[in-house]
């Protein structure tokens, strides 16, 4: 199968087309640079041309000639993921879904959007309209898109009460379309929107989503100090345990995280400040501040809505989940991370345990999630990175223990998550991407289904390096 | 201390004051005869007089003048408790807060209002300003006030999500007027909450409150049927414990309840039927139904906004928490009931060995709770009572078997609660209540710090019967 790029491109001249190097290098990239070992891997990655769909019928018509002239297609939002999502390995088309940011609906508990609307702009339609917001968002929230935070993303700030992405009830509809001779529009609910939501685009394009709202409060966030890392573990644990104090982030950072890479906290703390991140309600700050007094050994340094800091830390929740290691990266690039799940009840043993054997090559960081009802840690460690050998003992490590680990150094779907086939995402994309098009790479069980996890995957059709 | 009614009454002339004898006893009764045992206790017992002050000045007046005049003051909503908290135990006057409606400021996330308002209005009002409504009710929302809720109840319709009304958030502050020479005006957050939040108003009066509030939906009321009685309770737990799919209620009825109790249920179940009570969000239906399928022993046999039954069954809640016991007296003036608590982690075992102890004398009906971050089990049994005596062997059969009971049969703060003085109640009393004319008899350590609670407390000054 020999792909013909340029009678692709000039099928679709008619679209938003990049044909400029250096724009198509750009919008090549995601942030699969947070890891030194996808670095290497994919730092020349780039595809041939962009296309920026207005609506659905453009991607229709880019997915239908890319299938006519066997060109591959990689579907982007903003390109914030960190596994690599929405790198091209075999070049071809990216498609851009930026200019489709309509917001069509809002209703109460649920907005009706396109994919390429920023979680930014969707939260403020939300909020001017009936003081609703999503109930989860990437730490990205700036600048990633929804489409994209559904495709490559598993959770964030709002997940300490709300759970993962996955779970039942976070998406309600997805419009999806296939990539065959003649494209199909398929809308999934239920069961169905397990074949798309995180499949990094791999088995059809999501043209129009549905998702829950929550309430939208002005909440405040804080910062906590404790001398000690398990009282830090323990006081997010306990407050997300408050049923009636309602929070949207609680996240711990290790010493000396705080006091080495966030900056404009770095004042406020020392090398030995164990910190946590909060969100909390307004209407939940009474019963917020009684759960404080209850824990002298835990100190309030901050509130955004009364401080005399003098620089604006900005907002709380982008120290947290992967703008944690956003922060150490800039001040030290030696720095990487792990995503492990450390769950209910073992998890705070489990977390003990790593420190002792690993601290201070590994600095814990912990998000508050909620697995099946409890209360649980999501960890996005902070790694010191020294070899690849030594990563992947690190991460034999965690799995020994019993830590689950969402390898980030990795960019299948199958070892960024589970580490085995997802049949319904399979299935689907035997349906929807016959010629295997979309998002080629990523998907190992497509590709050689008795692959035995033994080493990292390597793409055989991997782009060659220039 | 001897008191004087008449000059009691006489002062308080020019309030809205009752003086007719059957007004009286109608104002002196609360639902305490939901106990056989309350029953044969109280029955007789009836207020001097009633006042219904209009505002707080009148509230200050009424308990000034009693005060003085060394008259027993004990203060009630709509009398819906079935605790016998607003039996007026010694006579004197029974203040009645009904005028005190008013809802005073609505903002995103908390209300503030009068004791007095309807708990229907309350909800009625946030619905109308701002689309909220308040976080949990009692099943009795059509007719109680909040301020009996606060000051009698523990939690109800939303404790699924919220957790206990005692918990910390779910009460912001009370502003409380003490009965002292000169009454004071205090106002209560945080730990001070606990002096008189579920304290019967026999250490203050509550004449502000503030709620928190939680957006109100057009909540999806069903019922579910399943043939196995555990499969009823873990489907149940299971749903309470789906992260994304945002529940009101979910209550569990053992057979036959539904079809010997529940009369427009009736010809859509039959003897060995269990139901299942549920409020879902309307935005998660979708993750509802998809639940739902996956558990093919629950059949869906009722909902509001989708049913072809012949009568309708009216709101769903009305079915749950107290109002089970109360269409079970209506067929059956027979039944009564426990208040349980069945905690996590051995709630199903522990309710699986009752019921093995005790079915069909006890019928379990479940209420999902939260309870320090996990999903448990309420529970408010329907006993066939045959004696006073049996009654209480089935309290210690549970007490012995791990089940925390709140006994529905006594009317002090400590034997309807964990049998112990609430020092932080106790210790304000002092101060509020010097003389103890407050809700007299009702909290054994004022009168007995000594009590050994080696049987059922009867208050000395209890009014004779005529």
């Amino acid at each position: 199968m020999k792909n013909n790029i340029a009678a692709a491109k000039a099928s679709l001249s008619h679209l938003d087309l990049e044909e400029k190097d250096t724009a198509i290098k750009a919008a090549s990239r995601d942030f699969f640079w947070y890891s030194p070992v996808l670095k290497s891997r994919l730092d020349h990655v780039t595809a041939d041309f962009v296309v920026r769909p207005r609506n659905e019928a453009e991607v229709i018509e880019t997915l239908q000639n890319c299938y006519k002239h066997d060109v591959p297609v990689t579907t982007r939002g903003a390109g914030t993921g960190n596994y690599g999502q929405a790198m091209p390995l075999e070049g071809g088309c990216v498609m851009h879904l930026r200019h489709m940011a309509q917001i069509k609906e809002i209703h109460p508990g649920r907005v009706i959007c396109e994919p390429g609307v920023l979680l930014k702009d969707l939260d403020a339609a939300c909020r001017d309209h009936s003081a609703q917001e999503i109930r989860m968002f990437s730490s990205t929230w700036a600048t990633a898109t929804i489409g994209g935070f559904i495709a490559g993303g598993s959770g964030g700030v709002g997940s300490c009460t709300w759970g993962a992405l996955r779970d039942l009830g976070n998406i309600i509809r997805l419009r999806v379309v296939t990539m065959e001779e003649n494209p199909q529009i398929l809308e999934f609910r239920g069961e169905e929107l397990a074949r798309v939501s995180h499949a990094y685009g791999t088995n059809g394009i999501i043209t129009e989503i549905e998702m829950p709202l929550a309430p939208a409060y002005e909440w405040v966030e804080m910062f906590v100090a404790t001398d000690d890392f398990m009282d830090a573990a323990g006081f997010a644990e306990e407050l997300a345990n408050e049923d009636g104090i309602l929070i949207k982030l609680a996240s711990v950072y290790e010493a000396p995280t705080a006091h080495r890479y966030f900056q404009r906290v770095q004042p406020y703390v020392d090398e030995n400040t164990n910190l946590i991140g909060l969100m909390v309600a307004p209407h939940s700050m009474d019963g917020f501040h009684t759960f404080l007094e209850r824990r002298p050994y835990a100190k309030l340094i901050y509130r955004n809505d009364d401080h005399n800091w003098a620089r604006n830390p900005g907002p709380v929740f982008e120290y947290g989940w992967n703008h944690t290691t956003l922060r150490a990266l800039k001040v030290d690039p030696k720095i990487t991370y792990l995503q492990a799940r450390y769950r209910y009840p073992d998890h705070l043993e489990l977390i003990a345990q790593l420190r002792d054997r690993l601290y201070p090559e590994v600095l814990q960081h912990l998000e508050v999630m909620r697995e099946n009802g409890k209360v649980m840690f999501a960890g996005l460690s902070l790694v010191q990175f020294t070899s690849e050998q030594r990563l992947d003992e690190i991460v034999k490590l965690h799995e020994d223990a019993g830590a689950m680990i969402f390898n980030p150094h990795r960019y299948t779907l199958e070892e960024g998550g589970r580490q085995t086939v997802d049949d319904r995402q399979l299935q689907f994309k035997r349906k929807a991407d016959p010629k295997g098009l979309l998002n080629p790479g990523k998907m190992i069980a497509w590709d050689d289904p008795n692959w035995a996890y033994d080493r990292m995957y390597a793409h055989p059709k991997l782009q060659d390096a220039q």
